[in-house]
């Protein structure tokens, strides 16, 4: 490496100069996508919107949206939500109009209005937009694999901050992305920050991956405070404002757990050198040990925007006004602590199956998304979550080197699993 | 960047591929010289040692060097250096046979004995061996930088431990590594550090250097204490094991301003931007900021071997084995400090002048080479430091885009002065 060296005046041609990314955003109103539409708006001249998705929950928000950005096409879920995202996009309520909701866009007078489509193939058309050079996946779960690997298949850029993907499908997933001459930059805080850490380097010569973590809401509590956890308790993450699916896992280290499996597929690289450290203040955000014993960490405010910003201009560094700024004078104190196994067992379970190429990890990441929408809907105990999650892997019959069809029948075979479980409970 | 991929298993075709490198290690007996051996031990089948240069004091150790690493040539202070070095690589006592040391060589049945030179001479013979690939400069000072100069010159790669050059000589040195297709890689481990951290990145994204030192052993002292400090007291440093005038440094926070000079020619960057924070455990050895916000920094245990190995190889990430390890697991907690300019005049002084493009900073090493010097030989308070330093910089008459001739001329008169106000004083 030679720096290239530049004059210490900064350089306003370098702004003129750079080119309009053109993105679509799968899943705009949940927590993600309301961050990255926050830094593309510190850079509209730069990113134009192509394509949004989005679930039924926020439709209004979803039309406030469309009106800024601007998009080609728009995703909802259904004819039902698409025809109550027109009323509100044109201001006439199309719903009440029964059988006569066929006006065309021009007849009501609005010069641009988005194509509007529905269902799986509205989400696969957002993500494969042909003007789309990055598709940014922030849905959550496993309903991220089908566009993901969509637009995979078109050679896009996927700013992948769905990890069920990677996690469920990674070993099906990461061989296309080769294929296609595709590219996933993580949108993950840690992956973020192993990937800016990898700059200009060799996963060759990675001795070790350090894979940061919170310790989630009860890293101090004891195992009988941990048992009894409310879903109030489970949803206070102490220094990131998630979904609560997230916020969930976080409480229970699951996520970390699936970020080791994410982190192997992403990164090519073997899972029992990726090792788990609870780093509270969540500041340095995952670090790579190199062959030589040195070791290159990187940090920020825990703020999802910077990842995002990040993964957005990659492979470019561009200046983020306005963004968070971290000062290093005023950190005080950054603390380190190995994790609790024992008071955290699910992410022993995720650790024991990541080094699995097999469906163990689909099930796993689909069982755990019921059971913890089943905790959040007070239908189980925190501390039952770990349990049903083992009794379902280990009734589960493991495909090596699954095809997508393996993939999606474990993750169906998992849920009705997790569903019957549940439903016996009762 | 699409990191390589590799496969999980270790490739031991990597080591037996790699090239042998050439060195010259300048400075062979100090702090830093020997550590480099060390390094270089570990790593015999790839290293070969070309030429070895030392000072008077440790001679015996220079003979047992050479007896181990085989150089081709030896450079050592002075004729009479030269003959007790020769007889004890011969065993035999020329010094009492005088008027006939004229043996060749090959008269005492010694096979292989290096070419033993002298002076200046010698050691610019040393940095400029033909074979020489890497030219390590340890030598502390700035006896430092003709040899550097000389190594440039020769379009070498440089692993420099010698900063004077840099602080003193910058402006001058820096163009010349350029014009003659040289590479400077830092071997001061905070230096080493943000060159770490900026692989694979542009200078021009960087918006702030976090230049980190541990406070020295006075941190925690109150002016008081430091006014009335000791040599002993000024050479505890609390983490690194280094040559006595650099302890001194450290004490004062000097070096740490020293550091900034350093830093700002080696990476071209705005000195004003270079912000020095205080890293007690000397964990994190300094840090990038982008102007993304992202920070990239680089930690590891404070063992001068990591950077030395690091410089070694570069671009190279190599298996350090036996080498130290970082258990991040273990680190407990990293705090960090705004420095107090107010306890450590020193590094305001420097920071002071470190945008100057002039022979200040020249003055500046000068002068504090020898006012340590006379602190260490009980001529001087520990306080009486910064005001002789201060004194000294305001009485020079600085001269713009200095050439190596004003450069050497502000070191003889900063050296001069400073003897004439300690002479004052007795």
């Amino acid at each position: 490496m030679t720096h290239p060296k530049t004059q210490f005046v900064d350089n306003p041609a370098v702004k003129d100069k750079a080119k309009t990314k053109s993105i679509s955003l799968i899943g705009s109103t949940g927590s993600i996508g309301r961050q990255a539409l926050e830094v593309i708006s510190a850079h509209e001249e730069r990113i134009k919107v192509t394509a949004l998705a989005a679930g039924k929950k926020h439709l209004e928000e979803l039309a406030q949206q469309v009106r800024r950005y601007k998009p080609d096409i728009v995703a909802v879920p259904d004819a039902e939500a698409a025809t109550e995202l027109r009323s509100l996009l044109t201001g006439i309520d199309t719903k009440s109009q029964a059988g006569t909701g066929t006006e065309s866009q021009t007849d009501i007078g609005i010069q641009i209005q988005p194509e509007i489509l529905t269902g799986e193939q509205g989400l696969i058309a957002a993500a494969t937009h042909p003007e789309a050079e990055i598709v940014l996946t922030a849905i959550v779960g496993f309903a991220g694999v089908k566009p993901t690997y969509a637009a995979i298949k078109k050679g896009k850029t996927i700013a992948l901050a769905n990890k069920e993907t990677l996690v469920a499908a990674g070993c099906f997933i990461m061989p296309l992305v080769k294929e296609y001459g595709a590219q996933i930059i993580p949108v993950d805080s840690e992956h973020s920050a192993i990937h800016q850490c990898l700059s200009g380097y060799e996963i060759s010569n990675m001795r070790r991956i350090w894979l940061t973590g919170s310790g989630g809401p009860f890293r101090t509590w004891n195992q009988n405070q941990i048992d009894n956890a409310t879903i109030h308790d489970a949803l206070q993450h102490p220094n990131w404002s998630m979904g609560k699916k997230i916020t969930v896992d976080s409480a229970t280290l699951m996520n970390k757990g699936l970020e080791i499996i994410e982190a192997r597929w992403l990164f090519d690289f073997d899972p029992r050198k990726i090792k788990v450290v609870i780093q509270p203040q969540q500041i340095l955000h995952s670090a790579v040990e190199f062959n030589d014993g040195s070791i290159i960490g990187q940090f920020g405010v825990p703020d999802m925007r910077l990842p995002i910003h990040y993964s957005l201009f990659y492979p470019q560094r561009v200046e983020f006004e306005g963004g968070p700024r971290l000062d290093l004078c005023k950190l005080s104190s950054l603390t380190f602590e190995e994790p609790d196994y024992t008071r955290f067992p699910c992410l022993k379970i995720a650790q024991a199956i990541a080094n699995e190429e097999s469906t163990l990890a689909s099930v796993l990441n689909a069982a755990n998304e019921v059971i913890v929408e089943a905790f959040l809907n007070n239908r189980l105990r925190f501390k039952d979550i770990p349990d049903h999650l083992q009794r379902l892997l280990d009734k589960h019959k493991p495909i090596s080197n699954p095809l997508l069809d393996d993939i999606l029948a474990a993750d169906q075979w998992a849920r009705q699993e997790a569903l019957s479980i549940l439903a016996a409970m009762v």
